[in-house]
């Protein structure tokens, strides 16, 4: 099943377009996590457990498996969800990018060696190095656009023949890198009016949204301008403000609740907007 | 001791702008690997061992490892070029880019953990995303300005105030980004015109130039279009054309081979220009 269609199901049959994303930084574990041989397993694995029910996709953001030697654990909580959620799609955010030749190895890291549903990318090389996972035809292919963070406007927002770059990334997208309809791309909660104009130029490709939660996005801002007709269209980000609810051994229920009331929370505008 | 001051100290202990990227692909290993234990740490070892009195740096390409679960073999190549190479600084081929907080993981990823000298960044995230890097002084961080595949003129051409878009990152890099005298790019040898006219921009900042060999970029015009006036400021990658000089189990000689004609081509350039 292609991607988006496994995305579609997951948004109706779970009524939500909340997606946790797991950043797991050991120095804020538990100290119940502290004997464990896999600590950054048994973490993911518990909050993916407590909220499964809650979401329309895991991302896992493998910098944090990297920079802790950890990538048998990502691969082992890439496993459980597939496993024991198997109708939650997994997106690898990675952000690669590189040329063709070297592309190709990243692409079969995401798919093949993690079995990730999806994978963020970076378009800065163009289409030849998104053309390895383009070529994944039932993968979804995440393309960063417009980012969360602060200084996304210094090279996005550069305008080019009276548009903004994003808008250049947004037009290329729709228009030329998508015959395989497995492009999706990544708009930051941070910049609402920016995720209108690129709403109304991709029509309904499906948007993942990070930045509400800890970067201070506003969930009715994401509704109101990204949504589409049917209310969804959305792949709606929280990392840190759901994995770090609670400071103690009772995270993975402080978790849930976190995610709880943000699904709430964005099925709530779902009805208004 | 900075990066830079390293790199320097390289180009003229070893009269070499050469680098030798290590592209790891078991696909193409010589028979004689087949029952090694780590063939990629092998193979990249032999390379290495072949090659060190020729070249001002290494480059290990962090994707082809990961998509062959070889992480520990990249520490184990990285380890070995440390002990036994210390004057030949390491570039982790990485393009990373992501925001604050992830790209923080990232650098510990690669100054951390596998202790590489500099790392290679993607600059579409803006400022914010290249600090956590930029804050590890003594390491260098070598931003994507203009890279070597087809691809790259459909995003890094797009005019913005009379310029180009490698040509405002180049500006930014110079300018803004090199508080700690720290920062290189990346321009690929296949396009010569945009090498002198980033050149123009950054003065001896170094540029890391990618695509002789393989891709087809030509050394004559690498060196005169992107020379400082003392005869260096290029870190001149091979990857490929290198590796699989040979395609048998004297493969290590063959590389040596091809890097020493390589080497002195670039040599005979710069005496040239």
């Amino acid at each position: 099943m292609k991607f988006i269609d496994r995305l579609r199901r997951a948004w109706a049959a779970q009524q939500s377009l909340l997606c946790v994303g797991l950043d797991p930084d050991p120095a804020r574990f538990p100290r119940l996590l502290a004997t464990s041989a896999h600590p950054i397993f048994e973490f993911g694995r518990a909050i993916v457990d407590a909220t499964a029910d809650l979401v329309c996709a895991f991302k896992p953001q493998i910098a944090y498996y990297a920079a802790a030697r950890a990538e048998a654990e990502l691969e082992m909580t890439i496993a459980h969800i597939r496993q024991h959620h198997p109708e939650i799609p997994v997106i690898l955010d990675a952000k690669r990018g590189d040329i063709g030749s070297t592309a190709g190895m990243y692409a079969r890291e995401a798919f093949e060696r993690y079995h990730a549903d999806a994978v963020t990318v970076n378009p800065y090389l163009g289409f030849d190095s998104l053309k390895p996972f383009l070529d994944f035809a039932d993968k979804g292919v995440i393309v960063l656009c417009r980012t969360s963070n602060p200084g996304a406007r210094e090279v996005q927002d550069l305008e080019s023949g009276g548009r903004k770059l994003y808008q250049r990334i947004a037009e290329m997208a729709a228009r030329d890198w998508n015959a395989n309809a497995n492009v999706l791309l990544v708009v930051g909660a941070t910049y609402p009016q920016e995720l209108r104009q690129i709403r109304a130029i991709v029509g309904d490709m499906p948007i993942l949204v990070p930045g509400v939660g800890a970067q201070g996005g506003d969930v009715a801002a994401v509704l109101a301008n990204g949504a589409t007709t049917d209310g969804t269209g959305l792949i709606i980000s929280s990392s840190r403000a759901v994995l770090y609810a609670g400071g103690g051994d009772d995270y993975a229920q402080a978790a849930r609740a976190a995610a709880l009331k943000l699904r709430d929370e964005i099925n709530q505008c779902r009805k208004q907007s």
